[in-house]
């Protein structure tokens, strides 16, 4: 398979599993899975940028892209599509060498359209339909992950793990 | 299936898997699903009007309703058959046309009388055998969309997805 | 089946799936289930006393068996055999007309002594090997409901039901 | 088996099911697992220390070590495997005596050395790979408690419960 050139993501019920945590006072909670920050970090290992476009608009994903070291967020997106058309045209490339991963219908438009289609086991069968690689994982057990290392593929993946190691040699004293 | 002319949903146990959330302040929380949005969505999408009843009383519900934009909301219910007769006298409607979603043993009276009666897989035997409609999923995991999906049906599941696609042009600049 | 004049519980890890959620703050939170309240208010309809004796100490506990309206309520319990003892005096009941369920090593000793002694499914084998009841559910999914209904039984179950009915028509206007 | 002289153990991913809890604030939680304090708890009852490397630093381990009463607990910890090498130093035992437990591609160069090398069932298989013990359970389900009670076999492991039970005496007026 040939690597993306811009891998794109949605988060709820991708990075997370749908679930919307809310309290008495009005403050909001989201699970991530931490299994999901190695796929970024593979990604930058190889130099593949990774980003973030989602419908809801909150602190919550602002900070959990900023501490995986994320620099594409776009929130409170309405429509997907056109927002991934412009940013083809930024970074000059098709909309065919993008990778997106998503669940629901507010990503559909985006996943007929670019080159590598994902979403997660338990997306609705009407967003599968649309999908070119459908993942073994549920929305927030590590999908992302599982999406990326297989586009990666073993040569890539071991790539990864190598420059990895090889990055933990700079913290030894 | 005919459409239902009003449907209405308990909370806890089929907007969440009945997990409430404290904290050692008095804090509280609940964990909706983000799928269940949709559901929302499409029944507004078709002029359906959709409201929450719950024997609970606190900001979550009435947080998460306003998010969704559902105006049918009634908190700290105890009789809810009585209350959804009223709301039939109000809609001029009968109790036929209503489509009721609950789990647990205060929704086994309402679940009786109305049209359409579903619960999550989950539900005791006891509330499940005055279901019309056992789903698939359980509660917390996007059965309310579910519960929607299926009375929508093939037909219009489409009609909804096509005003939802239709209504993402008025974002493009 | 004889219906126990008293009933006891532990709570991690039966009213809770053993989750203890901690945040950066030193707030503690816990998930109880809401399907478990019913297990409660069938006692209550019933008049068997329910009692909650737990090792932990900490507000969570006793603002849910308040809401649940439980009195009896021990809580940073380290022997809890003798504690059930103590209550037996009190209560004027033998061990053996005791119902309890817990799901680790601070049970055993109170379970090989109770005449009703259960544990979630998925408790250890060296917990399981003293219970009289291994129930279906685990931990934190209402497995003390199915713990109450079982001893129950249809008849009594069906007798708390219906009792039940008819207290909701007081809150008829 | 014969029994380690250390157990370390990975946080994350082990202790729990990898999930990262963040609200609108900046505030952070994590979920535990009860069942693996017995874990540590038969450490103690037999003298085997344990201790807990985590890439991640936080309020929230140093909070659960220490009601846990661990006393070895690093945080932010870049290089593991360089930290393991200096606690074997200062504990003057070898590597090969060391049991450890992790789940990611941080852990793999320490499973790799030590002397009992475990991991949860959903770790990915290029962990598994290195590692001499793959649990049963699943990270944040109590796969802590099972690497140690494998590690303890039946033997130790009874050992450990009597050691226990005999404790509870202390607490008898």
């Amino acid at each position: 398979m040939i690597l993306p050139k811009l891998i794109l993501t949605d988060i709820d019920g991708v990075w997370t599993d749908g679930g919307m945590y809310y309290d008495n006072t009005g403050n909001e909670f989201k699970r991530y899975n931490t299994s999901d920050s190695a796929g970024v970090l593979f990604c930058k290992l190889l130099e593949i940028p990774v980003g973030i476009i989602t419908g809801e608009k909150n602190n919550i994903v602002q900070n959990r892209a900023k501490k995986l070291g994320i620099d594409i967020l776009f929130m409170g997106v309405k429509n997907k599509l056109q927002l991934v058309e412009e940013l083809c045209l930024k970074y000059n490339i098709s909309i065919s060498e993008v990778a997106y991963i998503g669940d629901d219908i507010n990503d559909i438009l985006v996943l007929k359209k670019v080159g590598i289609s994902g979403c997660p086991a338990n997306a609705p069968s009407y967003v599968k339909k649309h999908c070119s690689m459908i993942l073994d994982k549920e929305g927030g057990s590590g999908v992302f992950r599982e999406f990326v290392e297989k586009m990666l593929g073993e040569e890539y993946l071991e790539k990864a793990l190598k420059f990895y190691f090889e990055s933990l040699e700079e913290f030894k004293q």
